[in-house]
């Protein structure tokens, strides 16, 4: 299989899509499907479904279409979602408080080990088990426990700074909820920017420009 | 001013980010900025934000760069931010409490007017000043009150049903966070997914995948 070549982003940014509805259709005790009843579920063409897949070597028979589990196995493979990445949340208010009891990391390929914030009234609290710890003694945590990732829920102001520290320590990646963009200060390791307020203002601008906004 | 156009939905999608760095701009006392300048905080290139702007008329004046202020206000207005969309969140569970306490609706185009969710035992409890509503009482308070925005916080199981309800009672975009992609069942409405285990899956391959993926 031609798992390690070039795949482009767009392709990338659909494999979780893949997923998430081949995990439907297992659970649904389907064991194959066409690309073509796949291409209505999901929105896609049949064509574009066949051309995705195939960038990972292809896994549909001719007339006979997908091996559902087989499909699953090998997408989740792919995506690296057996890897437990180690995982650190920054910020305990509103949304890291929810982000860690909302989210199936170790479903996603991530295990989460701890969980900080600034405010010594908070520290001690547990969240999924985990008590909250100090932001002053991220430093020691990360030299003993090395995560591997780190989820940023802090405010935009604290958000350059941390992110610095964060990668001096070690953080190979960065899932960030601050309103700031990592990507373009830190272009050495991945960051999956997920900008609320963005899709907030986009969703305004098209139903207040119903009509003229083209559709997805 | 060229706002009419049917303009791409790439460039919609860059203009909230626009609004949050000259948000920026404007509370660090800038009143103008020149497009290179503006590129090299954006990451994006000088004639890439001129071509963006210029999908609006344009806002620049050569060698004169961009009025701060101005240009913050012609985008606020063309995003529609001062809409207050009657908004209504749908699961009052960890992830529809952040997003009503996090979230700055107000400032984004939306007045939150209401939280439902279907557990009998958090109905009356307040979050934001709101009290959480049955589920039940929804159609009474649609017909009454008549939200044109729903934020989706619901488990997948119960996604489609309730989009399908709330459509029929005349919402007219939503911002889903489940894990059900209504764009493919309701391509007539605006939808703005926020598919948080998608980007937590995309970012577990990039990071287990270093090197072999495509940088953003």
């Amino acid at each position: 299989m031609n798992r390690d070549g070039n795949i482009s982003m767009s392709v990338i940014k659909r494999l979780p899509r893949y997923y998430r509805f081949l995990d439907d259709l297992k659970s649904l005790g389907m064991e194959r499907i066409s690309s073509k009843e796949l291409s209505r579920r999901m929105g896609l063409t049949a064509s574009q479904i066949r051309q995705d897949l195939n960038c990972f070597g292809g896994f549909g028979q001719q007339g006979y279409g997908y091996n559902v589990a087989q499909l699953h196995k090998e997408i989740a493979s792919i995506l690296g979602l057996d890897s437990a990445l180690k995982t650190v949340i920054i910020g305990a208010g509103n949304l890291g408080r929810a982000i860690a009891t909302h989210m199936e990391f170790d479903k996603r390929g991530f295990s989460l080990i701890g969980i900080f914030d600034n405010k010594e009234a908070i520290c001690g609290q547990l969240i999924r088990g985990l008590p909250v710890r100090h932001i002053d003694s991220l430093d020691d945590f990360c030299r003993e426990s090395k995560p591997q990732i780190a989820v940023l829920c802090v405010p935009k102001d604290a958000a350059k700074e941390l992110a610095d520290q964060l990668i001096s320590l070690g953080i190979k990646g960065i899932w960030n909820f601050s309103h700031y963009d990592l990507s373009v200060m830190h272009p050495e390791i991945p960051i999956e920017n997920v900008h609320l307020s963005d899709s907030l203002m986009t969703l305004c601008y098209r139903v207040t420009r119903d009509g003229e906004a083209p559709k997805h």
